[in-house]
C-alpha cells in the first residue's frame, strides 16, 4: 500500500478557536453598504432591528480574529474538523501527475457547509433573547442548516421554501422537519406578502425574492423572532473561514512544497470565502502563492460577466445597497440544478477580492459540471453536491491543461454531499441536461 | 470545553489487515448448509458454479484470520476506518449517566455498511476473470454498494430492483446509475423468469424472491457473469468484521473500564455480525463481558419469534438449506420502511450464536424506532438509516431502565445514513406510521 496520505484528519480538539476576518488584511478597504433610504453608509444602529449585537459587531468589524464561543465549538465538534482527502484514485483516473486534494464539507449534519454559519447565528440570537428564527430557502440547504442550529439552541425555526423546490424536492423539506423546523411553501397564506402574491399570481411557483419577503415580514411582526441570512454578508463569510483554516493546517501536514491552485464554487460567496480567505492571507503574508479560482455557473456568471457597482441584495430592492459584482437585482437565472449558485450578485468581500486581483474566476456549464461530478463519484466514492461539481470541473480543466510531468498541487473545495441532488444526476445521465 | 472524546478516528493506515472468522472460536461447530437436491452437507464443488474460488474458501473456512488483499484495503481506505463517536449531546438529551458511543458506517460511498462486502466480492470476481456482476436489491443499499464496487474494479453490474422500490425510491436507482450500475425494475422483460412473472401477474410490483430469480438466471446464462449476495452467508458476515475490529480498538482508546452493551440492528445479519463478532471474541477470551443485543423489527422477528431449523434462503426454495432462525421461507413481512430488515430468516452464524447464548435479541416496532431516530438526529446531527433506528431504540430502552448514577458503557451500531430514507421520516412525523 502506498505510504502517502489518503485523508488528513485533525483531532476533534483542533476545531479552530477563532474566525478569520479578512477585512483586517485587505490592501484596500472594501466599500461600505449604503442605507436603502438615505444612500448614506450604513451605521450599526441601522441593523439593530434585524440582528443581535454580536452579529452586527462582526458584520462591521475590522478585527482580524474573532473568538468562536465555546457552545458553538461544541456543536461544530459533531462534524468538524472536516476531512481533507488526497484524491489518489481521481489522479489515476485522470492519468495525471498533479497532486489533487479535496476538503469535504458534506460530513455536516445537513450535508453542506451551511451549518458553519447557522450555528453561530442561532447561538447569538439565543443570547439576545430571541426564541424564533425565520428564513427563506431555495434548494433547502440553508433552511435545513438553520433548522438544525435552532433546535440545538432550543429555538423554533420557520422556513419559507420556494414552492417549486418544496414540491419537487420533498427530501429537503423532510430533512428540515426531522431537525425540528417548520417548512411552508412560499408564497404562503401565513403572511400579508404571501397572500397578496397568491392573489396577484395564483399559479406562481414562487421565487427566492418572494420567500425573503415572507420570512422578513414574519420576523418583523414578532419581537422574539429574528431573520437569518445564509450567505453574502461579511459575518456569514467569516463564520465559514473555519473551512480554510483547517485546510491550511491539513495541507501543511502533507509534505507538499505549497498549494498551487484552489478551486471552489461560488454563488452568494460564502463557500468560496470560507475556504479561500485563509489562503489569501497566506498569499498576502508571502508564505504561499496560491491561485484561487471561483467557479460560478455559466447560467449566473456574476463575477465573469457582471458589473462591479452598488446594487440591492434582494429582488424587491428593500435591502441595503451592496458594492458587488452583479447581473442586476432583477436578473433571473435559468433553472439550473445548482440552486445554491443562483444568485444575481456576489458577496461584497468576494467581489472586492476579485476586483483587487486576489482571486480569479471562471464560468462552468452544468453539463460539464456533472460530467466532472460523476467521474469524481466513481473514483472517490463521494457523490458531490450540484454546486460542488462546478469546482471539480474547474479543477479538471486545469489538470487536463497541465504539461506531462508537472506536479501542481491542487485543492478542490467540495462544499457538500449530492445525495439529495440525485435527481439532477439522473437528468445528466439521461443525456437531456442542457449545458447552461 | 470538555476534555472527553467526541470522536475517535483511527489513522488511514489502521484499516484492519485481516477479516475475523468467528467459526474458529465458536465453542460448538455450526450446522452445515445442505444441498437442496440431495439433503447432504454442501461440498465446496457445489458452489463452484456460483462463486469464485476465494469466496468459496472463505465461506467454508475455519481459519481465524483471513488476509484482506491490498487492492481491497485501498478501496476501504476511501472511507475506513469509520468514526466512533461519543454521543455527549444524546446523553444530555436523555439526562443519563450512561456513556453512549456509536460506530457510524454511513460514511461509506453509498451510506451503509454494505460496501465492506461488495468490494471484496467484486475484487475476487475480477481475479476469477468475470467481467459482469448481477444481483437483486430491495431498498437499494446493496445494489448501490455492488455497483460502486464493480466500477472500482472495472466490472459491469446489472441490478434487478423490486419494482415497488424502483418506482417509490428513485433516488436509490439514481445512486446506482451514478456509480455505473444498470438498474432495471423487476420483474423485467430481460429474463425468462421476469417475462413469465409479468405474464402471470401483469400488475405485480415485484418481490425480493422474483428479483433473485432474475439476477441468478442472468448470471447463469453468461459464463463471464457472477451473482453476488449482500448478507446471510458466512463470507459476507466475515467481510463486515472490519467494523467490530475497529470499534474494539477505538473503545480501548476511550478510558472506559470495558463495554457493557452493544446494540445493532439485524435483518439478514451481516451488520450485526460485523460489529459484534469481534466483541464475542473479546467475551470468549475473557477480556470483556459485553451483552450483545440484536435489534430486529417486530414486523419480521426471526430471532425472537422464529424457529431454529433448516430452511431455504429464498422464497422459491432453490438455494441450499440453511440452519437458522426462520419465520418460514414463504413468510411475507409487513411493508415496514426498514427494507433492509425484511428477511424471513437470520444468517446461520448469527442464529448459531443466538442459540448458544452468545447474543441476545429484542424486537422493536417501527414507530418506536423512528422516535429514537429523530431524537438521535436532533442531538447528534446525523439522520440514521431506517434500519439503524432499531438499534438506537434498543439502546434507549436500556438507558431509560438504567438506575440513576450507574454508568454503563453502551455502543450503538449505526449501520447507515438515513438521507435517502427521508420519506420514511415524513411518514413518522406526520403521525400516520403504524408501530409494526
Amino acid at each position: 500500500m502506498p505510504e502517502e496520505h489518503y485523508r488528513v484528519i485533525l483531532r476533534d480538539d483542533e476545531v479552530p478557536t477563532q474566525w478569520y476576518n479578512i477585512v483586517a488584511d485587505l490592501p484596500t478597504p472594501p466599500a461600505p453598504p449604503l442605507h436603502p433610504g438615505t444612500g448614506q453608509p450604513l451605521e450599526p444602529g441601522d441593523l439593530a432591528a434585524l440582528f443581535p449585537p454580536q452579529i452586527i459587531e462582526q458584520e462591521m468589524s475590522t478585527q482580524r480574529w474573532i473568538d468562536i464561543p465555546d457552545p458553538v465549538r461544541e456543536i461544530y465538534r459533531l462534524w468538524r474538523p472536516s476531512p481533507l482527502y488526497r484524491a489518489h484514485r481521481l489522479e489515476k483516473a485522470l492519468d495525471t501527475t498533479a497532486h489533487i486534494y479535496y476538503k469535504y464539507e458534506g460530513v455536516s449534519p445537513v450535508g453542506s457547509h451551511k451549518t458553519n454559519s447557522s450555528v453561530p447565528q442561532a447561538y447569538y440570537n439565543m443570547l439576545a433573547g430571541n426564541t424564533r428564527l425565520t428564513t427563506e430557502t431555495g434548494a433547502g440547504q440553508w433552511g435545513a442548516a438553520l433548522a438544525f442550529a435552532a433546535e440545538a439552541f432550543g429555538l423554533s425555526c420557520d422556513i419559507w421554501q420556494v414552492r417549486a423546490s418544496y414540491e419537487s424536492k420533498p427530501y429537503r423539506a423532510a430533512e428540515m422537519s426531522v431537525f425540528g423546523g417548520t417548512v411552508v411553501a412560499s408564497p404562503s397564506e401565513l403572511t400579508q406578502a404571501g397572500r397578496a402574491l397568491r392573489e396577484q399570481f395564483p399559479d406562481t411557483t414562487g421565487s427566492l425574492g418572494m420567500a425573503i419577503s415572507e420570512a422578513v415580514e414574519a420576523a418583523a411582526g414578532d419581537p422574539q423572532a429574528s431573520y437569518c441570512l445564509g450567505s453574502v454578508l461579511n459575518h456569514v463569510l467569516m463564520h465559514q473561514t473555519v473551512i480554510g483554516q483547517e485546510a491550511v493546517k491539513q495541507l501543511a501536514l502533507c509534505d507538499e512544497p505549497g498549494l498551487d491552485y484552489l478551486f471552489a464554487c461560488a454563488g452568494g460567496g460564502s463557500n468560496l470565502a470560507g475556504i479561500s480567505f485563509p489562503f489569501i492571507r497566506e498569499n498576502l503574508e508571502g508564505r504561499q502563492e496560491v491561485r484561487i479560482v471561483a467557479c460560478e455557473p455559466s447560467a449566473c456568471p456574476s463575477l465573469t460577466e457582471g458589473e462591479f457597482r452598488y446594487d440591492f441584495g434582494d429582488t424587491a430592492g428593500m435591502t441595503p445597497q451592496l458594492k458587488m459584482y452583479t447581473l442586476g437585482h432583477d436578473f433571473v437565472p435559468a433553472a439550473v440544478h445548482a440552486g445554491g449558485l443562483r444568485y444575481h450578485g456576489m458577496a461584497p468581500l468576494v467581489s472586492h477580492c476579485y476586483h483587487e486581483g486576489l482571486i480569479g474566476a471562471i464560468a462552468i456549464g452544468q453539463r460539464e459540471a456533472f460530467e466532472a461530478g460523476v467521474m469524481f463519484a466513481r473514483a472517490e466514492g463521494i457523490i458531490p453536491a450540484s454546486e460542488s461539481n462546478h469546482a471539480i470541473a474547474g479543477a479538471l480543466r486545469q489538470i487536463r491543461a497541465t504539461p506531462a510531468g508537472e506536479k501542481p498541487v491542487i485543492l478542490i473545495g467540495v462544499s457538500g454531499s449530492g445525495l439529495l441532488d440525485l435527481p439532477a444526476y439522473t437528468d445528466y445521465l439521461s443525456g437531456t441536461m442542457p449545458n447552461t
